[in-house]
């Protein structure tokens, strides 16, 4: 067998002269009078080899039994194309390469979809036959691209003292957070192990240990219903650290991601990132993972509009409730249609509506404005800073709606107004979380990050008097509107930890019962420590320029969590569930009326 | 807080005069007169810190309240240690900290167990309290040893560019091999997925995607009894590349061994590596992953022996059987008692017995010396080498328990008779090893690697003649007598697949059946191939000199897969198995008598 001498898509002019090897796919072929041309492939590119009645022998003959996708090896010498032939979209395009000798190594059956990009075909059938689907230049970039992420941040982290450790894959069911994917033991009839939701207690075990700086890229699993930007099983860089502080943490996490970005894009991120605390976030944004590409920034305007005979205004300003308004720069042309699907668009993130004015010609006109004093519309036009063909949105709501409705509204009005920057990146920290969330329906505080997660210092005195505005140590990192990454500084402290789980409403035997051998292992000299998680497959998705997440996996699974290619999940036998002390229980199905 | 600026074990004379600022966990402490010493240990090593009343003000009445495993932040001046107190066994020894100030970060319960190398307690009690355990030098330095180990594999492999790819834990149950970890899908009631044994499909799935290297360290499980170097999980540094010879594979890997060895623990090993076949690893040393620290090579003699007048050799010889010896080369002196244990070893490993022989004074003594004729005597002297003081131990029987016995029995007289270096690390391939076993039970073959390992290219005629005598495109990388790692060329073409599925007795709906999406796979296109898998755990534990594959491992499984830690596998809800449609159906308990 003829092995490669050269990749197909690195010739050159600097190779001309030389004889070469090459191994790859029949992209396509065209015989033009007796010569026959075949664009090669591999995963470097392509490249043009001409087989001549001249040159070619009884190469020629055996080369015109090739057809699409099957694999050769030829060999030849790599001259110049003539002037006319050269093609300027190919990096190969100023050589082809004359072959003297060929071996077919297989031959293929015509595949279901062609091997080019940009193919426009159901997924499930990309998915059956990812082997070919995978045969495409962008899905190899991609896998490519993700293969130097994971070495840009192993390099990163190694330089840096992280070490890389493995945590189990079979491990223990615990009962926060997503639904747990379970696998029975043989050994221990009755009882599972989970796959984890992430190494989060191995990796404070790894600190307690004193092993002071870990990473890894790990392996996650989630049983819940899946969404485009969800997977059963995802990737995460898992990072955890003793003896730094947040401020410290964060630097080096800025560099990382720079250095990310200039070795897999080579685009140079500035630093430092912004950093907006959760609270500005939600009050300029809407959002606690807004994309700063562009402005169009939320104003607050209950203060003007409290008092105004607008009756849903007034009537929400006295309840607890809060006014806010986008101006929409330029939108005074929205057809009327356009502003009646902003109903609609209120609604689905819990809205009751939107109250809109246009400003054209220098006239105020909608439904609201004539309840407006003249000093409030003075007020209105000072803070929004009013101009002619603005249109202005007022959401009025408890404060989480409002926040919904507009944040997603900026969103949606950012990208039909072209202002979003396809080539940029804008980062940014998002800091200070709020520690608890009041669950309406347990009537109870609820973890907004995890139990283990550290309040800032100088709230620590309001866990006896108002949880509710105690801010955490804890971050996330969000990317042009995506959160790709978070974490928090950890509980340390015994008291602390304990005032956190009274907060919470855990008895100290609770306590002990879920988290017992975590709480166990603090006892025994627990360093300060914190860390973050990336998620892989969403930077990938990002730094790649796609927008589904299995775009960036080999192997991914459907929207309904299985694998087309290999038809898992599937049945097992008697013998396998009887050896596992389990037995399938079907539902009954209900009965037909 | 004080943040580090050093690390305890790296601070030495050049850094006296400094103002250093360490975080660590208190190894010991001692109050001599007022004066208290306390060894500081970080993942680094320990340094001296010294408490006096002259120096260290308020801070020396803080530092009183510490006791073994408190967590402290100090700062202060490194000086240098009198003459006297210098201590040569720490590579801090020549300095010490005189602190100024202090902060106890945490305090620490009386660990069960001494934090330091080389104790011997009972191992649940450490796996229990395994965040403990792991603070003891010798194992943070297995895992750091670890993590630089995976780091050299990725580089190298990265360089000669291959791609990290990820491929799916939850995957499809599969006839062959082990046993599977199964996880029911909640999503479709009554089937399941399979956590992967080895990523072998996937990675060949790429080579038909032409992503032509890859690699991955990958996590692979087996649900089989478990052994003292065997987990339920456990990590392989697993790799494929396409257009590449079998030679060109096995360079480029010794290349990368020589580059593990050599970044992890300082050892040059010669390339290029020993090559066996499988048949000549068998034939002198009875093992197919031989420990070539020493020599003691197994000799036939069949041949002289067949006409002898020892029944037993007589009878085995004309039946198809062989007889072997090995020299234990001035075992002579061994004792009565020693010659008697020989029956119960061979019969460990399924031999009959052993015939002996010493050589005392020029005289040959044993039970069947009577038997020999002068010329067998003279024939076994020249084939043995016998000189005087020689032990000469006699095998007879089928070929497989020859070699089990004298293999066994070959490392045992090598270790007693301290051949073994333990600095020594001996590298061999192992290669030509045999297509198919024979499977007397189901009479008929079994593939010995799998059904995709390709056949050399001489022996495909004996597809339909004489199977059981092909040899495979298979190998196997030994070290000291430990196989690490092992892998073969695979079968890319539809005919030579064909003639496989049919010597191991499927018929070709069979093999659809069982293999169907691979073999469609291979129909579109696939380039020839091939890979290998190194076992990481055991290669880390031959690295480290360890010799238990849990001393490898942050959080390993006990011999009866569970987690004194986490307590892992546990029971579940009930809602949670009712959601995936299973129920625990325990198997009753037999009667009593």
């Amino acid at each position: 067998m003829m092995l490669k001498t050269h990749h197909c898509g690195q010739l050159t002019k600097a190779n001309i002269g030389e004889t070469v090897v090459l191994n790859g796919w029949v992209q396509r072929r065209r015989d033009l009078g007796g010569v026959l041309f075949i664009d090669l492939r591999d995963r470097s590119g392509l490249v043009q080899i001409v087989f001549n009645p001249d040159f070619s022998g009884e190469a020629l003959a055996i080369a015109d039994r090739a057809r699409n996708e099957y694999v050769l090896a030829v060999k030849g010498a790599v001259v110049e194309r003539d002037a006319e032939t050269v093609n300027t979209n190919l990096g190969t395009g100023e050589i082809e390469v004359r072959i003297t000798e060929i071996e077919i190594l297989n031959a293929a059956k015509n595949p279901p979809f062609f091997i080019e990009d940009g193919i426009e075909i159901d997924e499930t059938l990309r998915l059956k036959h990812r082997y070919l689907d995978l045969r495409r230049p962008e899905m190899q970039k991609t896998l490519m691209l993700r293969s130097k992420a994971a070495k840009v941040f192993r390099d990163y982290l190694d330089e840096n003292g992280f070490l890389d450790i493995e945590t189990p894959i079979l491990t223990k069911s615990t009962p926060e957070g997503a639904r747990d994917y379970l696998v029975p033991s043989r050994v221990h009839p009755g009882e599972f192990f989970a796959l984890p939701q992430s190494p989060q207690l191995f990796k404070q075990l790894l600190m307690v240990s004193g092993l002071e700086r870990y990473y890894q890229i790990a392996r996650c699993f989630r049983d819940e219903d899946l969404r485009a930007d969800r997977q059963p099983e995802f990737t995460q860089v898992d990072i955890e650290t003793s003896f730094m502080s947040q401020d410290q943490l964060l630097e080096m996490m800025e560099q990382l991601l720079v250095r990310l970005f200039r070795e897999t894009i080579g685009v140079e991120v500035a630093t430092p990132f912004q950093r907006l605390t959760y609270a500005e976030a939600m009050d300029k944004y809407g959002s606690d993972k807004p994309d700063l590409r562009f402005g169009l920034e939320l104003s607050t305007v209950t203060d003007i509009v409290a008092d105004s005979d607008v009756k849903v205004f007034n009537m929400i300003a006295k309840n607890g409730g809060i006014v806010k308004a986008l101006n929409a720069k330029g939108c005074a042309t929205w057809s009327r249609k356009e502003l009646d699907d902003l109903q609609p668009f209120a609604s689905r993130y819990g809205g009751k509506g939107l109250a809109w004015i246009t400003v054209k010609e220098g006239e105020w006109k909608g439904p609201i404005v004539k309840f407006f004093k003249e000093e409030e519309i003075a007020a209105l036009t000072e803070r929004l800073n009013v101009e002619e063909g603005d249109l202005l949105i007022f959401s009025a709501d408890k404060p989480k709606v409002v926040y919904d409705v507009l944040g997603n509204l900026r969103q949606k009005v950012g990208r039909d107004l072209g202002l979003i920057d396809d080539k940029a990146y804008k980062f940014l920290w998002v800091v200070d979380f709020p520690m608890f969330e009041y669950d309406e329906d347990e009537k109870r505080y609820a973890a907004m990050h995890h139990p283990f997660t550290r309040p800032n210092d100088e709230d620590l005195h309001l866990f006896d008097t108002d949880p509710g505005q105690m801010r955490a140590q804890a971050y996330d990192i969000v990317l042009n509107g995506y959160e790709v990454g978070g974490g928090s500084m950890r509980i340390y402290q015994r008291e602390v930890q304990e005032k956190m789980f009274k907060a919470l409403g855990f008895s100290p035997e609770e306590a002990k019962a879920e988290f017992g051998f975590l709480l166990e292992a603090f006892e025994y000299g627990t360093p300060p420590h914190g860390g973050m998680a990336y998620g892989l497959d969403r930077l990938i998705m990002l730094l790649a320029g796609r927008t589904n997440l299995r775009e960036t996996i080999a192997f991914p699974k459907t929207a309904s969590a299985s694998d087309p290619l290999t038809d898992a999940p599937g049945a097992v036998s008697d013998k396998q569930l009887e050896e596992l002390s389990i037995r399938v229980a079907l539902k009954q199905p209900a009965a037909k009326a």
